[in-house]
């Protein structure tokens, strides 16, 4: 099979290429693709070094499969024609994942979206992915009604000038963090990447703010959980926030269901659930954190607990690798689905 | 006036200290306190330095007002002999705030609380405070049935030794933040306050885990609204969770209320809040961040939005400095309450 991976200079692509050889994917050819600034960089994958092409059409030529994590705007420049062309694209933007035509796939989560050889798939957002791993296996088990997610969602996310954009204002910032008890915000490094100063601080805008003020990211993650769950009527919001963590991604989640259960029910559903490990024993300090998740092919979710007073409610935190769990092993598991079964 | 503040070599006691005196508060003679540890060590009240004095019954004897910053054991342990024998006592802990005879007070949300010149005044939570600033006003204007709160809380919380911790593993970090995205967990630096690595992480327990799986921290912000809003049937849920911010919590806030409110009415209220900075015009990208509130003398509130399908619920972004706002600023204006009115 020739595999290319688009956008393989980034930090998810990266990935991609780690994981397609970590699982052994038969790849007979490797195409590293990207845009005309990368090319010429070199990508490594299965021990050799491969240099990085242009994207185009042309490059794509006779290309199986392509893993796509290039940006929305590119993914709709060429995916569509591609995909007629002959080559099975798994995309990992936002540009194809509320196409009624395109499934927007976690394996673990809704594999039969997958039946009949679709030649092109969305990947949910990486947060998206993070809340599902643990709500999933709830709502199959009692039905879910309504989501409440606040985020904290790892500079990562937004690629390498994210992790750099963060790196270069701890630099500056950590010699003096009790200054930071009173800054002089106007003295602060400000932010090209996330707006505001992101080290020793929280940013609640992820994408771009919309007219009703939820932002871009926010809207996915109340967009994609209905798509996924085939439950149009769930009732989804969501507060999405950047914190300095390099990489994890974490939600916390209140989540409603058709009938009561319990934290302890819960715990047994997630013990069982692909892709999810479960962290979660108060009594002896078990719970998840997203640092522990980095690296990892799990979601791993604790802190279940019952909502006093409304047993068909329960709270949930799940973290997740936002790179690995939150796109690049999502959309080789994907691969695997549609070319190895 | 005599006034002593007890746990005045603390984050939150050097900040009572300061303010004290830029607030002008008629102070005659200022006594700081602390435990046998910290005797003999200065803290700086009006431009001159004041040698502590070790906390005891015989050392508040003809003390007017104590501001108290010193754990709820210590507290429990002469809060109650001392304003027996005359002096007002101001506490920071949780040891008193959900007794029926002591008032839980935010003197810009519920200064009715403070009517009979009560001897023992508790101060909220600090995260408790940050969401009553902003939720207070709304629900004066449209009555307040429930909350989901999470929380992006900073680690002077725990005081110096949580802000000393974070400076301490962001050294040993900072160098080579690309290896956490495949970090070696039993490498990392353990946390003696945090219990989990704070640096580039994030943490969701704060406090004890209690038996129903929620932590004291999350209970307390469960608990505290319902009295300060006079609410017995309030439905709050929490999630706490520290976050690597030196100074200033944050929290998601969801709010449903008994009738129908819009973003912009909840703007309109905000606006003219006491103690609230609305910081909220999207389109400006203007919203808030604990960074921008730290040494503050107010919560600074936005990301304020309707539910959509809901029209009785709004969500919101609420940062305040957990030692100004949260805590100190909050001691020294009920001193003025109850001394200056």
């Amino acid at each position: 099979m020739r595999v290319a991976v688009v956008g393989a200079t980034g930090a998810v692509g990266r990935e991609m290429a780690r994981i397609l050889s970590e699982r052994r994917f038969p790849v007979d050819a490797f195409v590293p693709l990207a845009s005309s600034r990368s090319v010429g960089r070199s990508v490594s994958f299965a021990g050799e070094d491969h240099v990085v092409g242009e994207l185009s059409l042309d490059a794509l030529r006779g290309v199986d499969l392509a893993l796509v994590s290039a940006g929305a705007s590119v993914a709709r420049s060429f995916v569509r024609e591609a995909a007629e062309a002959g080559t099975t694209c798994i995309d990992n933007s936002s540009a194809f994942r509320m196409e009624p035509d395109v499934p927007l796939a976690i394996p673990e989560v809704n594999p039969e979206a997958l039946s009949g050889s679709p030649r092109i798939v969305a990947i949910p957002n990486c947060t998206t992915i993070t809340a599902m791993l643990a709500v999933a296996p709830l709502h199959r088990a009692a039905g879910c009604r309504s989501l409440v997610l606040s985020s904290y969602q790892s500079v990562s996310g937004a690629g390498w000038k994210g992790t750099r954009e963060l790196a270069e204002q701890i630099e500056k910032l950590h010699g003096d963090v009790e200054s930071l008890g009173h800054p002089d915000v106007d003295a602060l490094p400000a932010g090209e990447v996330f707006g505001k100063t992101i080290a020793f601080n929280v940013v609640a805008k992820i994408g771009e703010f919309e007219p009703d003020g939820f932002t871009s990211e926010e809207s996915k993650m109340m967009a994609e959980p209905r798509k996924i769950l085939s439950a149009p009527d769930l009732d989804v919001v969501a507060t999405s926030v950047r914190v300095p963590v390099v990489v994890g991604h974490s939600v916390s989640i209140l989540a409603t269901f058709e009938r009561p259960i319990t934290a302890s029910e819960a715990r047994a559903v997630l013990s069982l659930a692909p892709g999810v490990e479960l962290s979660d024993d108060p009594a002896a300090g078990v719970y998840p954190s997203p640092l522990e998740a980095a690296g990892r092919d799990v979601a791993i979710v604790g802190r279940i607990r019952q909502v006093p007073g409304h047993d068909d409610a329960l709270l949930l935190f799940s973290c997740a690798d936002n790179l690995r769990m939150g796109a690049a092993l999502n959309a080789v598991q994907i691969a695997e689905h549609l070319f190895l079964r």
